[in-house]
């Protein structure tokens, strides 16, 4: 009998305006280095990398620049290969670190690749874009996709630390804000209703045309959804007991959607709001989630700009085949997460295929 | 602040004769499967899988074989692709299992496939070599190799049980056997010097030619080889204290002997007893270990028919790169392992490259 102790480990979420000149500084106490690799695809290397690796070597790291193709063809066991060859090309050992700078893309190669170098090292996750500010850049999860399917291989390998610069994105085009906003709605389901007003709130702000107040709501707006997912997270960092899995509300559809689609024309958020609206109606209908709650759902939505119903050239058919594939089909029965009153959540085996089925029929 | 709580986790390492045929009904209560694959080479497949399956099926497991080439080859990023996928066609998912029914190659190939597929599966480990037995399949470690190095990537994912059947080891060609001597000797220097003399005893039975008794003994050693080395590994699994970095003893020369080689001649067990050799050599001269304590370890190596000296035509001018590059030598500084007296070592940073090079030069 062989007694495993897995250590104990926490970490710091930092989230602010202007951060990214501050990450070596951050770093500093916490006793990594001195060699270290930043990667970044194309897009955040020429935005941010010269800010990230200024302020490493000010902080008398030696930083490494390791860039990637943009995109979810990244997110493969060839690219890891390549990232981990030229990790050990930039002589990173045991004590070294890696820095994920961008969306989710980044954040789960860079994340697996520490996550399995010298059987993990440690990792600062500096995320670019509201989706992985609010969502994927907290909870430790990375992954890359082989042939069966989606992050299909991954670790779950905790940050170091998550440095969260809202400044970051000013530069980001309105369709991926709205992925973000897709997650704090989300959030706003499971959790805390109170996050609608706010979005509702920043998205006003956004259009006022005053970008200072805008970043300066945003940071206690990311901060709460930072905070609202580590809870979540904390309570079962693993996965196994389904406290964690509350955070797929609305994501098994939105998983089958963006397959359906090929990963071509529907970009997460938008795949996630329509996983919303349908996870929504079968609230209502297998978890006595009240009418009213559901529209107000659907009006908040509309409100970000997020799509609530699909087109009609999108391949329908294609949905279901999709759905049955999904992993999160333990052992062949349906787990699904319901929403029986806004603020609240939980992992039930009681919805089966047909009741997915026909919400989406009503997309 | 994201506080992570990684839970305790603990298994069992059972040891027995004519154990695979009770694989299933052990597993019976831990909650696992149905399904699950047996991943093993063309030897283990040929001789023990039909054992292994049978008593899946027996238990109401749904067991799938994947085969691998044999050989070091087979750890590789792209055979891991394979096996994941074909883990994905059997229909694998979150509550499966994979069981590595090998040596060491395929311990650490499908202890790695278990710890990334769906970010980590339960694995069983049912070791058929000694060495395995008494040293790869405890600790969870695994792993496969890539242009740079030797294990660069991998995961510390502690297996659900560990089952060894000395049974398995009948048709163990003398020279596999002797491989597992050596880390059982290391076992012995680095912890319980009384371990010598039970091999020693088991060598003379095996000679002996009465095969019941050899295994009746071997049982015994197995298990209090398994007990050390899983005692070692709790006090630090993550290997981050240097506890568990004892284990190394002899290892970190030969690894460079192995890669100076080419791994093409001299086995594993080979080069960890010229290891064992040049540390203790180094011992002397640094931690004070008696000389007739070093001339023990020498006539016990000896005894079990293992290596103490490099052969003229041996490249010893390629060991020096391959020393210089290992993972262990963490940001620059040696990194090294020494025994000040039988039954004990220390991890120290006290002993030089030259040092090391001086040990080595007198194999």
């Amino acid at each position: 009998m062989v007694q495993i102790r897995a250590s104990d480990s926490h970490y710091e979420a930092l989230v602010g305006a202007d951060l990214l000149r501050c990450l070596g500084s951050k770093l500093r106490g916490n006793l990594l280095g001195p060699r270290c690799v930043v990667v970044a695809d194309e897009t955040t290397a020429r935005l941010f990398s010269e800010t990230v690796i200024d302020s490493l070597l000010n902080a008398d790291y030696e930083p490494h620049l390791i860039r990637i193709p943009p995109g979810e063809n990244s997110k493969s066991l060839t690219q890891l290969a390549q990232v981990c060859e030229q990790m050990a090309a930039a002589g990173l050992d045991r004590s070294s670190f890696v820095v994920a700078l961008g969306g989710g893309v980044v954040g789960d190669l860079a994340g697996f690749a520490a996550a399995v170098f010298h059987r993990g090292i440690a990792h600062v996750q500096v995320p670019t874009t509201l989706l992985s500010q609010v969502d994927s850049s907290i909870g430790g999860k990375s992954g890359v996709n082989i042939a069966a399917g989606k992050n299909l291989l991954g670790a779950i390998h905790q940050p170091a630390l998550v440095l969260t610069d809202v400044s970051t994105l000013r530069s980001l085009p309105p369709g991926q804000l709205r992925q973000g906003y897709a997650e704090i709605i989300k959030h706003g389901i499971i959790a805390d209703p109170t996050l609608f007003d706010s979005l509702v709130h920043s998205i006003r702000l956004l259009a006022s045309g005053d970008p200072a107040a805008w970043e300066a709501d945003l940071i206690s707006l990311v901060e709460r959804n930072v905070a609202l997912k580590a809870a979540v997270v904390s309570r079962d960092e693993a996965d196994l007991s389904g406290a964690r899995a509350v955070l797929n509300f609305g994501h098994t559809i939105a998983h089958a959607i963006e397959k359906a689609d090929g990963y071509r024309t529907i970009l997460h958020g938008e795949a996630v709001s329509l996983g919303i609206v349908a996870a929504c109606e079968v609230s209502v209908r297998q978890a006595g989630l009240p009418e009213e709650e559901r529209r107000r759902v659907l009006r908040v939505l509309d409100f970000a700009g997020l799509p609530t119903s699909l087109s009609n050239e999108f391949p329908r058919a294609a949905i279901r085949p999709a759905l049955r594939a999904d992993k999160k089909f333990v052992g062949g029965a349906a787990r699904f997460v319901v929403t029986p009153r806004l603020g609240s959540a939980y992992l039930t085996t009681d919805v089966t295929l047909a009741d997915i089925e026909q919400a989406i029929a009503k997309l």
